[in-house]
């Protein structure tokens, strides 16, 4: 007998049917023995309506609200899956964020889990029930206010429920199979990983793979929880994301998977004086305005000009406020101009294997050369190399290098829709 | 200055458009320098589609999870009136039932307040916000679980919280001017009531008027919670319920209205031995089957027989569970037959004059007499007359009555739709 969360998103549990189906996939783990704490989204496309309702009352939702607002959305998820379980005759319990000790610091949006105290949870099991906890959200004890994670905030619940309690795994069930080397929406021979640690989880998952998001990967990785990606459509194996115990001898491939982001855009500071602490100063005013950088490319300084180029890369719904940012700053970092491209896109090869290895970045320049794409920018870390090249290459380039490194199915990969939180 | 708490049902928060209305009408009463505490119900129809999702999901949802359930349509309903005010530029912060300190027993469905600790009210207060509160909802200490008052729940949160606070007045908006003589949509020129004594409004609410409910009226007549029971559509004067002081002199109208109750059934048990304690035993077989009696008659022994009939009346809803039981104890108790009859209406007739007034019931029935109404049954308190009729024959009944005390207006009154809870 072993210790299970499972995490279920909107898609999951999206009307009355997915709900008794949900239902009795919990009751089937209890069936088999084991001891089951549910982590659930809200229903459907509860939390846009939601914000649909905010934005009909006020441009501007003061953020302790628009938590107490949404926080309603799980609440009414947990409360029928807890029902649908008891009509199957299991006891179940529902707890809030709250009442499940799920204590953050007090960032309305955005908080992090600061402590899990879960006494109810733990109670409840002992006591012989399903312990239904709802997503997404927790509790400042200072304020005694609602607060909410922010985006895919129910996977960090689960994985986080999963540490407090010491569970055996963290079941995320989503509407896809598990990790692909590619989006089989792209790469149509994409190929499901079965296991991955969580390093190669995190640059995936960083470089614009949707299935899990990087809070919950980084928390898994920090306090060692396994993962289990899997479809709440069917009883298939999913994927694995495990943290290696020190020294031990895992099986590394070359390449675990290739990703591609397009929600990147990049901005050129050019003519900056070649002076030290110029780039120090253009990234502390953009550090200011909270926005998050990604890559950064000088270039040499051109020849006897003693002025350089500095490009970065950010988030696309920053993009405005960095340059009003830098423009501000203008005449105090003394650059020549500021250009915009928002038509980038960022391919992404992911691999623990290339540490051991030399040759990778030689392979994907090849590949993407013969694919007759141009690269602006590359970033690489351990075991990742990122590039830069137009937005309307990206998916041919995708399939080029899934091909170049050997990750092709001989089948195609089953796609299904939807994205969760 | 003065401390105002305001109540408003689901049809005055039906929509984001309602919503802003409502909130300028609490910055108004902000404006004229009062301290202002809001209690809200969910928003329009948010309670029964939580219901219908619940009946979707189990035939037979678990009390507490039907709570956690239903909950969240206050937890909405709350979180964006507090939007909308604060956009209006006034401080303003939602609290649930638990936050707001309304300590409750852990009967789920129909919850009793059994104290109310509204510190983080008062320090909202203190700090010049706006305290929205969800109506409805409580919470128990000892099981740490969330619980619903039932029907009216959000007319007895506003009470409570105004008791507990030492409000001013505890003003109650509906879809209606004010508690009427008649229900207006029976009796066309029913006039608005300017005030009415908390004993009287009590009758009324127990004899079939839906305004205000029973519980909540109680609780202002325990706590002497001055009302004003208003329409949220616009800025008449409503009704105020008040509880005059010990020896206070108090304008006494004969009759303060009539009200009128289709929603109980009549049960006749024939044939019952003339013994003592039968009467005792069928109650008590009743009283065990948790059915809530009304109205109860014993006919006089038929000379000679030594048995008698007992009719009692009692809503409709538990006439078929109330069947069941007296059947099952039909060899115990020894009675002929049992009756059903679900095609009687109640008319009442209310006013504290009545206390040193004879000759009302002369005149009640000498007004049914005349419209060619059977009188069945026959109840008093101080201040009430009750008969039980034929169902068809009420709404006409009600009128006479209306008129034949003096009760009629020169004008129609104007009629909305819709009820609250």
């Amino acid at each position: 007998m072993s210790l299970i969360v499972q995490k279920f998103g909107g898609s999951s549990v999206a009307d009355a049917k997915s709900v008794k189906r949900v239902a009795q996939r919990i009751v089937d783990a209890r069936i088999a023995g084991h001891d089951v704490v549910v982590v659930v989204s809200a229903m459907g496309d509860m939390t846009d309506d939601l914000l649909d309702l905010a934005a009909a009352v006020t441009d501007n939702p003061e953020p302790r609200e628009l938590d107490m607002l949404l926080t309603a959305g799980e609440r009414i998820s947990m409360a029928v899956v807890a029902m649908a379980i008891r009509s199957l005759g299991y006891d179940a319990r529902s707890f809030t964020g709250s009442q499940a000790g799920m204590i953050t610091d007090a960032q309305h949006g955005s908080a992090r889990i600061v402590d899990v105290t879960p006494g109810r949870v733990k109670e409840a099991l002992a006591e012989g029930a399903v312990a239904i906890v709802a997503g997404f959200q927790g509790f400042n004890r200072s304020t005694g206010d609602i607060t909410t994670l922010g985006r895919g905030g129910s996977d960090t619940s689960a994985v986080a429920l999963a540490a407090a309690l010491g569970a055996d795994v963290c079941e995320i069930y989503t509407d896809v199979d598990g990790i692909f080397t590619a989006d089989p929406r792209v790469v149509a021979n994409a190929q499901k990983i079965d296991r991955i640690t969580s390093e190669e989880m995190l640059e995936l998952a960083a470089s614009g793979a949707k299935v899990l998001y990087i809070r919950a990967v980084e928390y898994a990785r920090r306090h060692r929880v396994t993962l289990h990606v899997r479809s709440s459509f069917n009883n298939n194996e999913g994927t694995i994301v495990y943290n290696p115990t020190e020294g031990q001898k895992v099986e590394e491939p070359l390449i675990t998977g290739v990703a591609a982001d397009l929600s990147e855009a990049k901005i050129t500071v050019a003519g900056v004086p070649d002076v030290p602490g110029k780039a120090a100063q253009i990234f502390t005013i953009v550090a200011e305005a909270n926005i998050n950088i990604d890559m950064i490319v000088q270039n040499v300084s051109s020849a006897g000009t003693g002025h350089t180029d500095i490009s970065f890369t950010l988030p696309k719904a920053e993009g405005a406020a960095a340059l009003a940012a830098l423009t501000k700053a203008e005449s105090d970092i003394g650059f020549a101009s500021l250009a915009y491209d928002d038509h980038i896109g960022k391919l992404s090869v992911v691999g623990a294997g290339m540490r051991s290895n030399s040759g990778i970045s030689a392979k994907l320049f090849t590949a993407l050369y013969e694919a007759g794409v141009n690269i602006d920018m590359i970033s690489t870390s351990e075991i990742r190399i990122s590039v830069i090249l137009r937005d309307d290459q990206v998916n041919d380039a995708l399939r080029r290098v899934h091909t170049a490194f050997g990750l092709d199915s001989q089948e195609e990969a089953v796609v299904h829709g939807g994205t969760g939180r």
